[in-house]
Order: structure tokens, then sequence, then C-alpha cells
């Protein structure tokens, strides 16, 4: 590969076509200016002149407040509601995470992704009860008091849509930025109760082998989950990034399955049932189900495939000149941890790895990063991820060819944002 | 040990005094119900009776909204904000976490602490600058995009006041809940430049030992670190769980020195001087010193020693009625993981280890449970913590004999929340 560098430092490597550099830029501490070289970002940075006492440093500041909000500069960084398609329904649609605005893996509770199915309730958690019934010995009904006695347990997880990144079914790239397309993605730290312990408690029958989860919402939202998928991670949740679990995440309780679709994440969790077979609730045949192309569907494809996503360079986020950029994004999959991310940025006709975000935790996002040297000239943009069961995220045309472009669901084919010689990404079909 | 069992399931032993139940409870997945026996949680809750349909399942739910808030029913879960002793200075002063209000590690950014020396200022990020001057070959002012282009790195990491828990300096157990004595310690995601990156950005010279960070705000809060410290794992920070940091803690740069007293993580950094000596800012010389009983000081006392605290049980918490509780709490050590953290419920007799929950992370809070058996009698709950590098947090006695009662800072002793046969819990020296 061709040596970089700027005689200041060890020059290092180009790792993939069109400026992808060595990502031992990151892992080993390279000095920056000279791996960068003299177009680095260090041109944009000014030299020293004395520095203006700014009026923040002149006059007290506001009180102390007892809870906090963001900076009325960051008035822009908010979800993403697209108009309901009745306007008396304005509780029923997406608000969706800005993705391109954020960095790191946890999703701050107020900008986590919203998918409701007849809007918000609001629920006084003193009257909320948590029922478990049908296929058990002893049927429960559980207070929030009761179920706060019981041993909680954390764990960082993603949520993703089973619709996410829908939009792409379409035969044609169409606009659209990362939490437009990608935005149904969110990830926290959710601390409850095993269901597990709670169904040890209600004593499981030999013949239940699904649970049917069931909100407390005006759409009575309900899903078939598998008993042993119940007996295994699965959480009840009351906190969500350690204060309660919010309105529009399930506000008092969430089922929480980590790494299956997010749908079956039922919010405002109000009934669980144990069944012998799935009931075909209305979300889950008239939604919720993969399309083939041949019309024929699969049902319950419960698991969120391998999938990443680059954050940064993405639509909205123009490249101010050549030179070094970080290419930044996030990478997960339902089955476990992400074990590789690699990245091109010559619409995959050559790949090199990036370097993960430590600790890489199993069904959470995953931050990677790779430096790149853009060249000022046209590039674009993948990254493909790979988990540790193995599986790699398949091209749009292996995911085309499998699935057709009749779906709504899973779409977890590797993304492209087209650099133009402005410094412009837009999403593209590479 | 004593077996404890109901016959539904395997025994499972005590393994401390006074209803400490062995950590198996939750490492092994025991049957709870069996664990805690018939006086366990199961019995607080209530057998199955037909569901009434509430009202959130009769009507509509409210609009997706552009960012989240907690639910109406959780507005007692605030920062507590002592009043300030000037009422013309109210951002001079402290903002606590209420961790008994709270679970899991992370602590939402609306309830992170805050301790500001001269209020909150209101910075426009497009007219912020960060200086880096002094021992160096090129002195750069940065602005935020130009910070904005260099590789970055994430890290979940607590920040804990140097005064927090310094209440209990006193010679009596003052009343206090776990917020208002040990509520100046949060934890979060952290993601920004590394320090280190810029610093060779602008060429150490070989004489630079120490670097003075100085604050935008009204008291320009300055703090010298050495230079070992900056080059190491400090972060210049622009995010805070995922969005921007939030002006109570820095925005739009906040300097974060993993375990290093909060004090030292300079919010609205604005600069960087290199210098030979620590400059004996007002900060450091004033305050941020450990008192000793015999008048002397030690200064540049860094990193957070080791130390714990349980948040569930403790005041405002009361039991309700013997049986089954989870001892819930934090642990955490400026000098890197949490190795082991023990219980006990006979203030210190005996103890038992707690299940720590994964994944544990360096100079990060974390989360241990135990299981406890309330036999409905008196009872003292103490939790002690011991670090990676074998540091165990001291009894009161052994730190009071080494530090006195004249410092406010870095009190890490073994704390206490005595249990009274009402079930109540209260701040105690035992």
């Amino acid at each position: 590969m061709r040596k970089k560098g700027n005689g200041k430092g060890p020059p290092i490597e180009q790792a993939a076509g069109n400026g992808i550099l060595n990502r031992r830029l990151f892992l080993e501490g390279v000095l920056f200016s000279a791996a960068a070289g003299s177009a680095g970002a260090a041109a944009s940075v000014a030299r020293a002149e004395p520095l203006s006492v700014p009026q923040s440093m002149k006059e007290p500041g506001a009180a102390l407040s007892a809870y906090g909000q963001p900076s009325r500069f960051e008035s822009k960084v908010v979800r993403n509601v697209p108009p309901p398609p009745n306007p008396a329904t304005v509780g029923i649609g997406t608000a969706r995470t800005p993705l391109q605005l954020l960095n790191g893996t946890i999703t701050p509770n107020g900008l986590h992704f919203d998918r409701s199915h007849s809007g918000t309730p609001d629920i006084d958690p003193d009257q909320h009860r948590l029922l478990i019934h049908g296929l058990v010995k002893r049927p429960l009904v559980f207070t929030l008091d009761a179920l706060s006695r019981y041993p909680m347990e954390s764990r960082i997880t993603f949520i993703e849509c089973a619709g996410n990144s829908g939009a792409l079914y379409s035969a044609q790239a169409q606009p659209g930025n990362a939490q437009a397309i990608h935005g149904l993605l969110s990830c926290a730290e959710w601390t409850g109760v095993r269901l597990s312990t709670l169904l040890d408690e209600a004593g499981v029958e030999p013949s239940a082998q699904w649970v049917v989860a069931e909100g407390a919402d005006a759409a009575s939202m309900s899903r078939s989950i598998p008993l042993a998928k119940c007996m295994d991670d699965a959480l009840v949740c009351l906190y969500q990034n350690g204060e309660r679990v919010r309105p529009s995440n399930g506000y008092p309780i969430r089922l929480l399955l980590p790494g299956f679709e997010g749908n079956t994440n039922v919010k405002w969790l109000r009934r669980l049932k144990l069944t012998a077979a799935p009931v075909m609730a209305k979300d889950e045949t008239s939604k919720y189900t993969v399309l083939l192309q041949d019309g024929k569907a699969w049902q319950f494809v419960f698991p969120m495939e391998v999938k990443s996503i680059i954050t940064h360079p993405s639509p909205g986020l123009a490249l101010k000149g050549a030179g070094f950029y970080e290419i930044s994004g996030l990478a997960w999959s339902g089955k476990g941890r992400i074990r590789q991310v690699e990245v091109s940025a010559d619409a995959g006709k050559s790949w090199a790895p990036a370097a993960l975000q430590e600790p890489v935790l199993p069904k959470a996002l995953t931050r990677f990063r790779a430096a790149w040297q853009w060249d000022g000239g046209p590039a674009v943009l993948q990254s493909r991820a790979t988990d540790e069961t193995g599986m790699v995220q398949p091209t749009r045309a292996q995911f085309v060819a499998e699935r057709g472009l009749r779906g709504q669901y899973h779409y977890n084919a590797v993304a492209s944002w087209r650099i133009d010689d402005k410094g412009e990404a837009s999403n593209a079909f590479a």
C-alpha cells in the first residue's frame, strides 16, 4: 500500500482504496498530525492569538436546576416525527433518533426512538398492574411495588424497529439522511426483573410454549413470543438509563427482549398470557411479517440480523474541504457481539477493518471508527459488519436476490453514502 | 450456615449474619420463590383476578414528540439543590443526583450532578474556542468544528465531586438520604477527542510537566493537572450519553480525567496552559486540599479512592414488612476496576460477597446486588468495596484514625444505614 506522511513522524499506510487509513491510527496512538499529513485536521485550527474574554466570564451564570435540559443551541437535535397519514391520529407513527447528530453508543432518553400504534398513554403507576396467566399453576397480578421487590438486572441493549431502513426497499435510492432512513434504532441501559423469575413464581405448565404480551395502550399492542426467549434473557424493565422508563418508551414497565425486533419489546406491559401456540394477533398478521418476492412471507422472524451504518459523514454533514476525516458509525446484531466492521470508500471494491470501541457488548450498539484521508473527489462510503456467529451483512444485490423488494421489514444490507466533489453526502445504491 | 427454603425448591444458605443470602441467587438463577422462602416477595403479589380495562386502552394516547420527558408521575425524581448561602448567588453550589430513586449505572443527563462555582454559563458553540499554549512548540486555537474533525473515543466513567459524602466528617451521624450525603456522584458515557492527540498537535516542550485547565465561567475555574494524566486517558468531551454535553455539565466542551476528583474535570473548557509547575490556582489552595487532623494538608490528591454505597434500601425507601429484599448499590474506584463488593447486615460483624453487574468497567460505577431476608428486626447495612489494585474501603474508625474529622474531601470509609423495626433507614456511624 502507498505510504502517507509529511516527514514529522512515522508514515502510515493506506489500508484500502480512496484514502482509508490503517486503524492503528486509533489503536496505537500514532502521532495524529503525522498520520493525517499536511492536509489533515491540523490545518483547520488557527494559530493562537490572545483569546478575548467571553461574556460568560464577566457575569454569574444561571441557577442550579432540578432537572437539566440540553443547550438552547442544540434545539435542532430532536427526534424526527413524520406527519401522520391521518391528521387526527397524531400518536400513530414514529419519532426517529437523530443518529447523525449523536456520538458514542448510548441514546439519551429524550431521543430514544418511538414507534407507537395508538399514541402514548398516560399511566398512573400506582394503578398499573401486570397479570401473568394462561398456562401457569398460579396466575399472579403484580403491582409496581411488588415488582420492585424482586432481584434486578441491568444490560446495555439496542432496540431496532423491524421496519428500520425500510425505505431502502425502494427500487431507486430516495433522498434521506441517517435519521430518516435508519433512525428507528437506539441503545440504552435497561434495568428490570428477569421475566424468568416472574414466570417461575407463577409456575409454567409443561404445555406452555408461547407467551402473548399485551400493552396497555389503545391499540392493545400484542405479540406472541417463544417461551424459550422469555426464560432466557427477557427483562420486565422499570428503568432506562438509570431513571424510570419514559412514557414514550413504555412507562411504567416495558418488556425487553434483547436482540428481538423492536415491536416485540412491548411497551406499557400489562399482560403476559402463556399459551400452547402463537395467537396470531393483529400486530403479527397485518404487520411484522417479512414479505418475499413470490408473495410468501416469513412469520416470527425475531432476531434483528447483523447490520451497520455510517453516521459520520452522512447526509447533512457536509465535508469541509479535502483532508482527514473520521468515518464513524454503529454496528449491531440481535444474535450477539459484533466481531468485525470493515469500511470502504470505493463502493466496496476494497475494504479495511475499522477500530471497535470497547467494551463490545452482546446485542448492543458498537461504535466503529476509521481514518479517512479524503482527496476531494467522489467517493462511496460503506460499512460491513460481521457478528460473533459469523453472519456477515449481505450486499444490497445479495439481499435483493434473496428477499426481493416487496418487504418492509428486517432490511440489513450494506448501506452506501455517496460523497460528491463538494463534500455533500447522499443516500445511494451501490 | 443455616439453610433457608420452603420445600418448593433447593434450599439456599445464609451467607452472612442477619439474613444475607448467598449471591448464587443472582448468579445461578436459583428458583426465586424457593430461595426467598414463604415470606419472600411473592407474598406481596396478588392472585389474579380479571384485570379491569384501564382508561389508557379506551382512548388514543398523546402525540409523538420531538424530545421526550419523564412521566408526570416521576416529578419527584429530581436533583436536590440545597439553598445557596447567599440568596444572590443562585448558581453557586450543588445539584445532587437522586441515587436512591435510580437503578443501573448510567445517570440520565438531566440528573447528572452539578457543582458550579459561579453558575451555568450560556455559551454559543460557534463563538467558543479552546486555546492550548504555554510550553508548546505551536500554540493552537481550536473551534468546535476543528475539534470535531479529530478521532474520537467513548468511555463510560463516573465523576465524583471531591466533597462527596463530606457530611460524614461530622462527629455524630446527621440525618440525610443517599442523595443528600452521596449524590455528588454520577456516571455517563463520555465521547471526545483524546487530549494527547491535541497536545501532540501543539508539540509539548520537554520542560512541560503540568497543564493548567481553565473554564469559561465567571469563576474561571482553574486546576493544575499532571501532564502525565493529560497524555494518558484524558478526553476533551463533546458528548455525554450520546448527545452534546449539557450546559450544567460543561457545554460545549468538558475536560474528562477518568477517576480524578470531579473538580479537575473542568467544565466549559477554554484554555490549557502547559507549565513546569502547578500554578496554585485559587481553586486548589482555598479548596480541594485534604486537611488532616494536625492541620497539615494533602495537596493534589487526584484519584478518588475505592468506595461503595448502598442505594436500596436507604433513607426514604421504607421496607414494607419482613421478607425478601434486594440490597443494591454502587461501587467505584478512580484507580481501575472493582474486584469485589461485600455486604453486611450486622454492622460489619459478618460479610458476604455481592453479585457484580457485568460488564465491570474501569473507573465506572459498578452496580452490586445481594439478597437479604429481613426478619423485621433492627439491622445495620454496610458495603465494602475492593478495587483491582487491592485497595479496600477503610472502616470509619480506620479512616478517622488516619485523617481525622477536619477535612471536607475524599471521604471513602464504609457507610452505614441503620434499619429500625419499622423498616425505616437512617444514616448511622457503626
